[in-house]
């Protein structure tokens, strides 16, 4: 990660950097009607529109725990660390409305890498409704933090939480599985893999994903009954609508959508990187069947891949479990233990 | 810093220690009405009162930059972290709602160290309507990572910003300053001062700095024209209302309140710690004239000091100026230029 002009953050210092980066930003996205005050004062304020809920997430990505210098580029670390908090937004059903941004940073940063940096978010910004306003830059002693919180609104009522999970409801997930966990091996193997013809596309789903705003809004409208989005593979998130729910799952591994590249890049792999791999920053959801076809078409009108994966079931015992059915129909109950950042 | 039970984060796992220092709090301050969900969904969700507008602030404290855990103990931590948000939260004329609170951990700190950690921002939030909803919990390879996020609410037409001194406004602050920078030298000491007497009050003052919420709320209510919080020292904020107002300063030193306790035992430092010293976190804020009666007998009443220490004047030349004047009336333009954390 390399920028033309040499100035670091420590020459330019804190100030004139907050300056340069905001200059570097879009005006709609520094300031818009709803947002009386953005960057430059003690806290950045807004109307909430009349009626409606607030919803709030933060995430934070730190430099080799999170992303490697080596393996990113400013601009796509931009949109990804936008993008896994948008994503939070859809799985709530609502719409962005104002986003702050803490940079910690150790002062040796190209300041023309980190206005890239803002740049990569304002690409995701634009679309939406979304303000960047402000935030916080810090000294950190080593590693490079990323860390951004964001505030959506959405309609009482229409509000897509991990409790309302029921026996019978059908389990759907949008777009495909796995296609992250293939980039990031991609962007790891040294075996001559990356020269592959569909590289690029998993590498671009690993750094740069798509947060599923629309049709987040699309669910929240149309009768889902649960959602989230998946960072931590459909192994480690799933369970969590069970335990919020309390039912349990069966998924027929034979439905969950892949694509054919991280199937024939990774023969060995594929079933690990679609059930277990994280950061596709897919929609997981469910829905009661009879909701299903009109969902459907209204998902394909707004560009969105929706796919049934399995079925909610009651609880057979103490506590929830997924239950994976095979290719030929065997069902084996699978450890459902969740993801562990520690672990 | 250390605990009782001796269970790392590493040994609990992420989820059980959410699980854990949510248990940990008061459950006011976990659930509220106005607060639909709190931790464990995607989002946290809460209600805006109609017609009020939000305000949204945050900062981060990274261990051996902000604090060193050899000279605080985690409930002092857990307090400072949130009060510093307060802090801005106060100095817009706001109220606290909502914080979300993201820690960056190594996996080898103690599970009930950060239960303390959560305690001291409890005794902090039970005093006021805020909510903590959560947050995330990441990796951090090797400092800790301390960062909170709040919003506030305030009326339209009560908004303290930075932009509103004009000429002839009085310039003001909220209890003393160089208590905090005072704490700190006392906590860098190995002269035997720390066994003063009054040294664990500007310890404490370092350590555990009071947001001024209340009195910010009053003076967006009295006629103040401006307002901001002071962390990076008089003459690092200043400059700061001054840039946005396009005003300059006069500020008289022997009017500046101090505590007896920092001259005494700083002797020859206590005017760097009064002038520059950070991390006080009062209020520094601007008023006419007419208003100071009514503002200094309404602050009495909800026990805070406040002290005139000088006047907003025309700029005379190109930039905002801070000029001094000492003890024997000399008048001086001080260079003003404001803290830069990579300097």
């Amino acid at each position: 990660m390399t920028g033309g002009n040499q100035l670091t953050v420590a020459e330019l210092g804190e100030f004139r950097l907050i300056d340069r980066l905001v200059e570097s930003l879009p005006s709609e996205i520094v300031a818009r009607p709803h947002l009386s005050i953005g960057v430059g004062d003690d806290a950045a304020v807004w109307s909430p529109t009349p009626g409606r809920l607030c919803v709030i997430t933060t995430d934070t990505l730190i430099e080799d725990v999170h992303f490697r210098p080596a393996w990113t580029d400013w601009r796509s670390l931009g949109h990804k660390m936008l993008a896994v908090n948008l994503s939070d937004i859809a799985a709530m059903g609502a719409e962005p409305v104002v986003a702050t941004v803490t940079l910690g940073l150790t002062g040796s940063e190209l300041v023309e890498d980190l206005v890239t940096l803002y740049l990569g978010m304002a690409d995701l910004a634009v679309g939406h409704r979304l303000v960047i306003a402000g935030g916080d830059i810090v000294r950190s002693p080593s590693a490079v933090t990323l860390s951004v919180t964001v505030v959506g609104e959405t309609d009482p009522g229409y509000l897509l939480t991990r409790n309302g999970a029921r026996a019978g409801d059908l389990i759907a997930v949008s777009g495909t599985l796995g296609a992250s966990a293939a980039g990031l091996a991609l962007l790891e193997d040294t075996s001559g893999l990356k020269s592959a013809r569909t590289a690029g596309l998993l590498i671009g789903a690993h750094l740069r994903p798509i947060p599923r705003i629309e049709l987040g809004n699309l669910l929240a409208r149309s009768g889902a009954t649960s959602a989230m989005d998946l960072s931590d593979g459909l192994l480690g998130d799933l369970p969590k609508i069970l335990v919020a729910s309390r039912v349990s799952a069966e998924i027929h591994e034979n439905q969950v959508p892949i694509l054919p590249s991280v199937r024939a890049l990774f023969p060995d792999r594929f079933q690990e990187f679609m059930l277990s791999g994280g950061e596709d920053y897919e929609l997981l959801f469910t829905v009661p069947p009879g909701f299903w076809k009109s969902l459907a078409q209204e998902a394909k009108r707004i560009g969105s891949t929706i796919t049934v994966i399995g079925r909610v079931v009651p609880i057979d015992g103490a506590d929830p479990e997924v239950y994976l059915i095979s290719p030929n129909e065997s069902r084996r109950a699978v450890d459902a233990s969740a993801f562990d950042h520690f672990g």
